[in-house]
């Protein structure tokens, strides 16, 4: 039996699952982040550690890992440059390494057309076109992300100093967060300063929870977030696209937020990126012909 | 005759003068940046670097700088923890460090009450009412600063990500950008990733010069930071206040700008933070006697 081996890596973990020629999945793991644009040899470990664990966990632990023919997707890998580099740190003899776009959209939608918003840590959209894959947004929480879960804390705690420093109103949100900080402003400074989006992003569930209370701030947070949500599918979409996925940690909470002309066309996933990896996979390793 | 150091440092430089127990300035420098919060050793070092130049500027090269009674005014400062950190890397005997509020607005206002907003790298308001002093923003370009180089530049890149994106419209300014990076936005969102303050905030100085080319996405940055800007004057200032300086970099572009309720106040400054540094060492060491 051929096994191949498929991954659906980000900066949040690594995914890998070992599946028959078929794309049968035989065995999955999952093990740490895989942010190849800023540690290629740590997201190249955990690849492996993923790997080695998914082979185990199909039952063929003393297979040999780097003989399997292996299709990773992961996020960051449309810079070449990053996707070279974690190359130099893999084992695999077959190595097809591709961005996160098409292992997002395959898992989402299957072989259909349509778009896909990842709306998480950070925030990217996806779109295949007769067949034809590209992407915007994506360019990071610093410059970029909009929508995002660390754009969306980012702009928490921005507020929370504008109420300290009493340029606008505070709200039993931003009260509530500049407690976790002894109410110092300074310390909630420091932080903010060092902060990755990951840390801004764990405030983002708060925001959503604090609106549905009807806190004036999260409110108005949500409200410019959601503009620039709607600003970004509306330049994206195309007229006769029909199918919209939303993704990623924050995708439910958007759902029943954003304006009803994309609610319209918001389709629940199909299936997840790793899936939708071990799909490409097969595709993959048919057309080469290292799997029939 | 007793002679005093007096030194203004910030992220930018370290500046010192060394002066007489009168106040007369004898001998200036300028040194490097004077992080006390990122790198209290290396602001040390600065610090050092520019009193003995000082010294020497001031014909005493060969006396023993640990002995000269030192007043230091350090941005970051206001963080005692930063000022410790950086007081156990100075070789001073006698030293009496406070943070950049009362050196500005003693440079700027002499001994008068009043205002004084820096817009710089960074941005921050220090206030002085009745003699006492207070302040406001200045929490850094990530979650603060408003009106600051760093969020004007931080801006653009934005802007310019989205106009890639067709979310916004481009301008000349956003096509001159992205063009410096080859026209590849990966290129710019890379850049942006790792850009500190002073990174993007010399892409300030364009966004005003491009705004009076009636540039739409440089008008459109400017009208959003000029209300940030005015709301925080608004909280920021008292209804007696009759005077509001504008210091750093961007001060000269922003009084053209700013609302004329502001403008109508705005003075230029006395000095600068040195000389208030100076003055206020001479306060200091007189009241406690270690110059008459």
């Amino acid at each position: 039996m051929t096994l191949i081996l498929a991954v659906d890596g980000g900066g949040t973990s690594c995914r890998a699952a070992v599946a028959d020629h078929g794309g049968a999945i035989l065995g999955r793991a999952v093990s740490g982040p895989a942010n190849v644009s800023t540690d290629p040899k740590g997201a190249a470990e955990n690849i492996v550690i993923a790997a080695r664990a998914a082979l185990a966990d199909a039952g063929h632990g003393d297979a040999t890992l780097s003989s399997l023919p292996a299709f990773l997707g992961l996020a960051g890998a449309n810079l070449a440059s990053a996707a070279e580099a974690v190359r130099g740190h893999l084992p695999f003899e077959r190595c097809v390494i591709e961005d996160d776009a098409g292992t997002a959209l395959q898992g989402a939608l299957g072989d259909m057309d349509g778009a896909v918003m990842v709306l998480g840590t950070g925030s990217v959209l996806f779109g295949r076109r007769n067949g034809s894959i590209f992407r915007a947004g994506g360019w990071g929480f610093a410059v970029g992300d909009q929508g995002s879960g660390a754009r969306i804390g980012r702009e928490l705690l921005q507020e929370t100093l504008l109420a300290y420093d009493k340029v606008r109103a505070q709200s039993p949100l931003t009260t509530a967060v500049l407690a976790e900080y002894d109410s110092d402003p300074m310390r909630l400074a420091e932080f903010a300063q060092q902060a990755r989006p990951t840390d801004f992003a764990r405030f983002a569930p708060r925001v959503f929870s604090a609106a549905d209370d009807g806190d004036a701030v999260a409110l108005d947070i949500l409200d410019k977030t959601l503009l620039q949500v709607e600003a970004q599918l509306q330049a994206f979409l195309w007229p006769e696209c029909e199918a919209l996925c939303l993704l990623g940690g924050l995708a439910e909470l958007y759902t029943t937020r954003i304006g009803a002309r994309f609610r319209a066309i918001v389709k629940p996933p199909q299936t997840d990126a790793l899936v939708g990896a071990v799909q490409l996979a097969v595709q993959e390793f048919r057309t080469t012909g290292q799997i029939r």
